[in-house]
């Protein structure tokens, strides 16, 4: 039986769209002679639809696009992932499409409702296993999180079943390293089930998430038989062998009586379409294709880096793209990070489309300027200049008097980077760009920014990129070009500095970042108390500091806005902490 | 058995300060004579405590607390919410202290997940009605939505369990008219269940919700014994009788048999504590007192105007109070929005407390300037001006050359509403004071306010108001003073405008706010999709043009400040919706 799982980009809300990307997704697959296609979780919303899920209306366009997919589905079945409105009910769920119509619903039993996922705000969890018959295979159709859990067998493969091949459409975000947590635990769900497992996962960027495909097809041995590419859309194609005699065997109970299968619901079709028409290749669209008449491609996984760089750009070119702006603006100050959200928006919008704006104050070094202004030419973007001194001068004559005369403090310093976000801002509002900050999570974390200040801007790149990783990106970024990088090694070399006091440095504040970081992801990411972090090895004093800031600066980072997240617990609909906390540790 | 209810007002992450609040209590209703003390729903934490319940060492410093406040209760039985870690599963749970330990535990049964809950994502259900024996009486104990269910008798006080009294502990967030809904409810409960309520709910504020009290007490037939305070800290205490030998008759089953109680878990207390000591009201600590030998007071009931005045005075002061602020400030313009701001900010944190800040610009009338000075002057509140004029004229000569030249638009307005937000920013960042923000429902549905500008700060006041209820609190506040009031008619009676260009209404882009409120309360509050909108009797252009306005400004609303929730629904974490989202209407 010939399967197909296309590895597709949907657009949250863009129901004509995504129709119309399943609509050519089912044509492919029947053109290469697919008995059944599987499109993603939720792929006619687009995911995750949040509450456009609480419109009815929403939920009626969504059904409306399935019926009429459904009647282009004759010659083959399709599973087609949706929100599901049902005597008031909703369910997560996928259609099988056949005999050009529903032939049968899936509706997904296990609903997440932690970390990003909000699922059970939303859904009512289904209450059957179900599969369907295809060319004499009988597949157990599963979403996403159904099969993740210990003991999920009786979800995607009840004994007794008959199952033989488990697909399941999923939507899984991305975090560093998260594929292969998922070719492990998939492997183990293979071998436990004794199935052949299809696992479909959809790619691009969603506001802070980003999907990251990587497709799998897995032997009942839990072996690799094909892994699709990362962050790319691609249409994954493989031939699986009708079981031997296993169904008749599957069918018999532990007395040895035929039994009837139970409890799975198999969906009846009327026309079950096993094409075994000529399949070339060739004939695949502009998605690459793999089939079993050529080699297995097995994608080759990314190194660390490249993964994470990859998730920025498909984050960042999305935000960028499906709220339809075409350009971008950023403030360039010569420093690490700004310079690595310039390279990112670079290789993933084009260079024509990226301006860059250097803002120096009273305080910039020649050598921080003269940086951006090199890094802007080398990736080929606009550059700008804009000294903020002026404006820095008006805005402490006009506070003159109010405030108290002596030593300028922080509030200078706010006002400076705030000039910079009203002038960014100022270019967005009139140009039409779109602003992009460049605070790495490190910064987030401790409020180590201004909020309205270096914090102004649409879509925030490194909000969770930790500052040691912003060095490994940015090297790695180097190494893509021949010669030197876009980044100079002045600019990794030198000491970070928000430049808007005398001879100021991070460290002035901050402990060592790689001191930083490492608190920030036991605290942050892992819930760690502040002892459990001292025993790391790390100085009480320093714990202490870090975690009274990254409690303190809730309210910033509750302003903040939305960035790709990239580990296993970012900031935004990640954590949700309240900013009135007297709790510290 | 006299029972008492104390309404308080915890601190998230206070555990110190609330386990203080609720040994105090304790003493109190000790003095008072009460059997039986109850205290809100997870009071040791404060509510919602969010993310800090995926802390360890939270959940054991909280159950530390409910150990040492057990030792102190031996002659009393005290019931306190409090999270719960048993065995890897937290629980919303009610310890019940008596004996000098913690006799036994209720575990919340029903989750609340939608709207501003997310109970499902911290909790796990606890699967036994529970209830305990004091002075002779069964009481059945339950917290919040477990008696807010439809056939939620079986939780509360299940057939044939003997239970003739419910106490519930909520942690109820206020939306206005709630107070009513929840009586109704509650006194259809007691009918069905054929017991008295006592329903106790917590007071004050946490970031965007305000809790506000009025616990109740209800008697089997659903009529009202007694009524707490909107708002306010009280203790309640009432005497219920003892059944007439009702508990027998209750241990009865159908059949007529005596049966064993079922499926209800009744805690043994060791040393009831049935006190009768000599009470007299007068005893009562600095919260009012009811009991029953003194007639009993049900607190009247607020207009609907003052009820949310007051929900917005105890919302910004427990935002400013519990965050440690003493001082707030806030822009004030001569307009009806920074008035009614300045108003609430003034009479609940006391006028020396308050600064007010002009900051006309070019294009401001000298009525609204005078208009500001007066209302800071009736109030009592500091007040300052500083013109925009030459910092704005520096950031157009910084723009020149960038820009194309030609007329100004829209971008030249926000570049005057963001020298505001630096500037009252930089005051915060200077002095320690909270910045408060005035822009109001109507205008953050359509983005009619400008990011990092009018909207920069701590606290936006008017967040969950549309624009037409400003005007009813605008009237409702001047009635409370005699002779003229703080805001002047020409604030209330001029055409609202940001005076950020010549001539300029707010009705040169907006419908009337008539028209406004009305659809932004059906798109936004009750999800209703455009053709139902336009039954309603509204302009199929307003509508379409309103709706997208409320699509297209998510992102702004996204980095807006939190402020109080006063609606069914208000934006903020009530309301969840994608900022990439092509879906329109």
């Amino acid at each position: 039986v010939r399967i197909a799982l296309a590895q597709v980009n949907p657009t949250v809300g863009d129901l004509e769209g995504n129709a119309c990307i399943v609509s050519e997704r089912i044509a492919e697959a029947r053109s290469l002679g697919a008995s059944l296609v599987a499109l993603p979780e939720l792929v006619i919303s687009g995911y995750p639809p949040e509450d456009l899920l609480f419109k009815e209306h929403f939920l009626t366009d969504c059904a409306q696009k399935i019926i009429e997919l459904a009647e282009g589905c004759h010659d083959i079945v399709a599973l087609v992932g949706v929100p599901w409105l049902e005597e008031g009910l909703v369910y997560n769920a996928a259609a099988v499409l056949a005999g050009g119509k529903i032939a049968g619903l899936y509706r997904k039993m296990c609903l997440p409702n932690y970390a990003v996922f909000d699922e059970k705000r939303y859904f009512v969890p289904g209450t059957r296993a179900t599969a369907i018959d295809v060319g004499g295979m009988r597949i157990g159709i599963n979403i996403c999180a159904d099969i993740w859990d210990e003991g999920s067998e009786t979800i995607v493969a009840p004994h007794g079943s008959g199952v033989r091949v488990i697909i399941n459409l999923s939507m899984s975000p991305y975090h560093m390293g998260k594929g292969r947590e998922r070719e492990e635990i998939l492997s183990q769900r293979a071998r436990r089930a004794d199935c052949y497992v299809c696992y479909l996962n959809g790619v691009g960027g969603q506001d802070e998430l980003v999907f990251d495909g990587q497709s799998l097809v897995l032997d009942p041995a839990g072996l690799l038989l094909a892994r699709a590419e990362q962050f790319r859309e691609q249409m994954l194609v493989v031939d699986l062998p009708l079981p031997a005699r296993s169904h008749a065997k599957a069918e018999e109970g532990p007395g040895g009586d035929t039994v009837k299968i139970e409890p799975i619901d198999v969906i009846e079709i009327e026309t079950p379409a096993v094409g075994d028409r000529f399949v070339n290749a060739a004939t695949s669209s502009s998605l690459a294709a793999h089939a079993l008449d050529v080699p297995l491609a097995l994608a080759d996984c990314l190194s660390l880096e490249a993964e994470i760089y990859e998730a920025l750009c498909v984050g960042v070119r999305d935000y960028v793209r499906k709220n339809r702006f075409s350009r971008v603006v950023l403030g360039i100050s010569g420093g690490l990070d700004s310079a690595l959200v310039a390279c990112i928006a670079a290789d993933t919008l084009g260079s024509e489309n990226v301006s860059a704006v250097s803002m120096p104050s009273r305080f910039s070094s020649e050598d921080t300027r003269s940086d951006a202004r090199w890094i802007a030419e080398l990736l080929g973007i606009d550059f700008r200049e804009i000294a903020i001194e002026d404006v820095f001068k008006a805005y402490l004559s006009s506070l003159e008097g109010i405030f108290p005369t002596g030593t300028q403090d922080v509030t200078e310093q706010n006002v400076q980077a705030r000039i910079r976000g009203n002038l960014l801002m100022a270019l967005s509002n009139k140009l039409g760009w779109l602003v992009l900050t460049a605070s790495n999570k490190s910064e987030m974390a401790v409020g180590y920014s201004t909020l309205y200040g270096d914090m102004a801007g649409g879509f925030a790149v490194l909000k969770d990129v930790p500052k040691t990783l912003v060095y490994r990106l940015a090297r790695y970024r180097n190494s893509l070009t021949p010669g030197p990088g876009p980044i100079p090694e002045s600019t990794i070399a030198r000491a970070p500095s928000a430049e808007l006091a005398e001879n100021q440095t991070d460290q002035d504040v901050l402990p060592p970042y790689e001191v930083l970081d490492r608190i920030v992801e036991a605290y942050v990411e892992r819930d760690e108390c502040i002892d459990t972090i001292v025993a790391l090895g790390i100085e009480c004093r320093d714990v202490e500091r870090v975690v009274a800031m990254i409690d303190g600066n809730e309210y910033k980072r509750r302003q903040a806005a939305p960035g790709v997240r990239i580990t296993p617990k970012a900031f935004g609909k990640d954590r949700r902490l309240p900013i009135t906390n007297r709790y510290r540790g």
